[in-house]
C-alpha cells in the first residue's frame, strides 16, 4: 500500500511552522502533497506562483514532498489525486472547532478521505501566517521562524 | 515503507467510538497494533485480557489489526515496537490540552514517536468508556454503542 | 401561563439543523417564532423575503410556528412581541463565548428576557451556514442538510 | 400544554448560583422540579434529606417550584415524572463540554427528555458548591452567595 | 525600582470595564501609561484624538495614569518608553489563545517586555467595544458600563 | 511604593516551569514570595520541608525572591503579609476557567488582592508537576525541565 498525503493550505506566507508540519508528515507517508489553495485569501501578500515557489525552496531536500496548487473543494481535489489523507496542524484549541467543521464537511462530500491533525514543536504553536504579516508590515523581524528566502521576499514587498 | 500505528488506551470498556478509530487508522497505516494499558485504571470494570478479549472480538474482521498490553511509558513501548506513529481520538476541546501534554511529553521521551490525531464519526463524538459504565451501572442501555460481546459482558458485571 | 419563544437568527440560508432546534423548541413552548434579523448580513445570499419563504417552506408542519421578521435590537423586538424567551442553538465550545456575550447584553436590556440554549442532534454539530454557502458556491452538496427548496434556490443562484 | 421542568443536581450545597436558575427556570415553565441526586456525591457534606430542606428553605416563595430527590438515571426519572425539559445552569466553557456528553447520551437513553441550558446572573458565573466547601472549611466567608440558613449548617459542620 | 507599565489598546470606545483593568494596574504599577493603538481599527467610531480625550476623562483622577498613542508595534513602543511591562484584560476563554499568540511574539519582539494579564470585576466580563458600538447604533443603553462623557458622545455620533 | 508578590503553589516537584514564572515575577516585582500550600497534595511525593528546600535550592541566585510555607486561605496569608499581588503561571485554556474562579474567589475574600498572571516560556506551555511524576515514576526522564537536584530527589524516591 502507498500512501499519499495532502497538505492543504494558503501559506501567505509559509513558515518554519508549516515546514515542521511537512517534515513530519513526510517521515509517515510515503509522498507528501503540499497544495497551496488559490482561492483561500482575499488580498494574499504573495501570489499563488511565489507562495509555491516558497514552499518548494523550503522543501528542496525532502524527496517525497511535492508543491502543487488547487481551487475549488478539497474533497474534490483528493478524489482528482486519489489520496486518502489531508494533513492539518493544529496548534490550539481555537484551531481545533473550525478544524472540526471543515473535516467533518469533507467527510460528507467524501467518505472516502481522512484529516489527520499533527501537533507541531511547541516553538511554533503561536506563530501564524497572520502575524507573520502583521509584524513584519510594521518592520519587525521574527527570528528562526521563516526560511530566508520567504524573509528576504517579505521585507522587499513591505519595503514597497 | 511500511508503516506500523499503535492505539493505546484503556478500553474499559471498548465502545464503537474506539472501533470507528481503529478502522479509520486501519485504513491509513499498514498495520495497527491497538495497545491496552494495562497501569491506567485503577478499579478497571474488565480485567487487562478481558479488555483485550473484546478488541479481538471487535476487530475481528480488520486483517491488519492486532491487539497487545503494555506497562510503564508508552514511549518506551514505541520503541521496543520500533513504531513511530501513536493514533489518538480527537473528540472536542477538552480532550485536546490534555492530548497535547501527554503528545509533548511523549515527543520528549522518543524524538522519533510521532502522534497522530483521528477524528471519529460525530455521532460518536459524546461517547466515552466512562459514560458507558455510569450508564450501564445503573441498568440503562446505549443503542448500537457497543459491540454485542462488550455489551453482554458489562450486563452481567452490573447483575451481580 | 402561554409561552411564546423567538428564534432570532439571520437564517442564510436555513439548514436542517436550524429545524432541529424549531422542532425542539415546538415541543417546549406554546408558540415560536422565528425572527429572520434584517441587518445581520453584509452581502446575504438570499434575501430577508426569500429567507423567510424558505423558513415558511421548511416548518408548514409545525402549527406552532411562526417566521417573522425584525431590524435593530433583539431585546426591543422581545418587548414588542411580548415574549420572555429566546433560543439559541449551542453547538460547540466556540459559540459559547459570543453567546454569553449577546445573551448577557440583552439581559441588561431587557431584564424580562430569557435565553434558553438548545442542542441540535449530534449530526448538526459540524453545520452552519456559512460552511452551507461555501461548499454550494464551489458546485458541492451537502446530503441531508438541508430543505429540498432551500438547496434548489441554492443551486440556483451558485449557477449565475 | 402544562410545562413540567425537572432541575437535577447535587447541591452539596445549594447556592444562590443554584437559586438565581431555579428562579428563572421558574418564570419560564409551569412547574420546576428540584431533583436531588441522591448517588451523586462520595461524602458528602449535607446529606440528601438535608440538602432537600435547604432547597426547600431558599424557594419558599417559589409557588411552582417543588423538591424531590432520586436515584438511577435522569432519563427514568424524567419518564417517571412525565417530564420533557431538563435544566442545567451553564456558567463556562469548561462546563460545556461535560454537559454535552450527559446531554446527549440522555437524550439517547430518553428521546422525549430535552435539556434546556440557561445562563445564570454574570456574578455567580465563579460560584460552584466545591468553592463554597472550600472556603467555608478553612473558615472563610462568602458574602451574598449563600442562603443564610444554608451557610448557618455549613459554619456548623466545619466548626466540629 | 520604579515600574511602569503600558495598556495598549483600541478603547473605541473605552468602556467602565477598561477603566477597571486602569484601576487594578495603577493599584500594582508605579506608573501606568494608556497607549492608544492609532492603527487598530479600521472604521474607528472615534479618532484617536477624541480616544485619547475621553481615556484623560476617565481617569482624570487617578495620579499615577497617563494617556498616549502610538503606532507601528507594541514591542517597539515599549522599548522606546523604557517599559518592561504590558497589561491585557483577559475575560474569557475566547481571549487567550489570540493574547497568547500575542505575548509570544511580542516576547520574541523584545524579550525584555512581559505582558502581565489582569482579570476585570465579573460584572465586566461580557462587556465590549465591539458589543457597545453595537447596542448604541440601535438606539440601546447600557446602564454603568461607560462614562457619561462617552456615553454622551456616543449617542451623538450615532444621532447623525 | 514597595511590591511584594506572592506566588503560591504546591511544588509537588518544582519544575522549570515554576522557576521560568519566578523569574518573570523577580524581575517586575521588588519582592516574591513562594509560598508552599501545605494542605494542597493528598499524597505528595515530596513533604513541604523538601518542597522548600527544592526551591530554595532553585532560586538561591535571586536575590529578591523567599520561599514560605501557608495553610488554609490563600485571601487570609496575603492579608497576614501585607501582601496585594498574587502571581500565577497561565498555559492553557483548560487553567483558565479553574483560575478564574479561585481568582474571583479569592477577590471576593480579600477586595485588597489581585490575582496577576503571566505567561511561561513556550517550551514549558505542557509541562505539569503531574506530567513529571508520571514520567519519573515509569523511570523516564524528562531533559532540562528539572533543576538537578530535583531530579535526583524524584528518582531516589521512585527507586524505592
Amino acid at each position: 500500500m502507498k500512501h499519499t498525503a495532502i497538505y492543504p493550505g494558503t501559506f501567505d506566507p509559509a513558515t518554519n511552522g508549516h515546514l515542521d508540519i511537512i517534515m513530519r508528515a513526510a517521515q509517515i507517508f510515503d509522498k507528501v502533497i503540499i497544495a497551496v489553495l488559490n482561492n483561500g485569501a482575499k488580498n494574499p501578500v504573495f501570489s499563488v506562483k511565489q507562495r509555491i515557489a516558497h514552499l518548494k525552496a523550503i522543501t528542496k531536500d525532502l524527496k517525497n514532498v511535492e508543491v502543487d496548487s488547487f481551487g475549488g473543494l478539497l474533497a474534490d481535489y483528493m478524489r482528482k489525486k486519489n489520496a486518502r489523507v489531508a494533513i492539518r496542524g493544529l496548534r490550539a484549541v481555537s484551531d481545533l472547532e473550525y478544524e472540526f467543521q471543515i473535516a467533518h464537511t469533507n467527510r460528507r462530500l467524501n467518505p472516502d478521505m481522512e484529516t489527520v491533525f499533527l501537533m507541531p514543536s511547541a516553538r511554533y504553536t503561536y506563530l501564524t501566517s497572520t502575524i507573520v504579516r502583521e509584524v513584519y508590515s510594521h518592520g519587525g523581524r521574527l527570528k528562526d521562524m521563516l526560511h530566508p528566502e520567504v524573509e528576504k521576499a517579505l521585507i522587499k514587498i513591505y519595503k514597497k
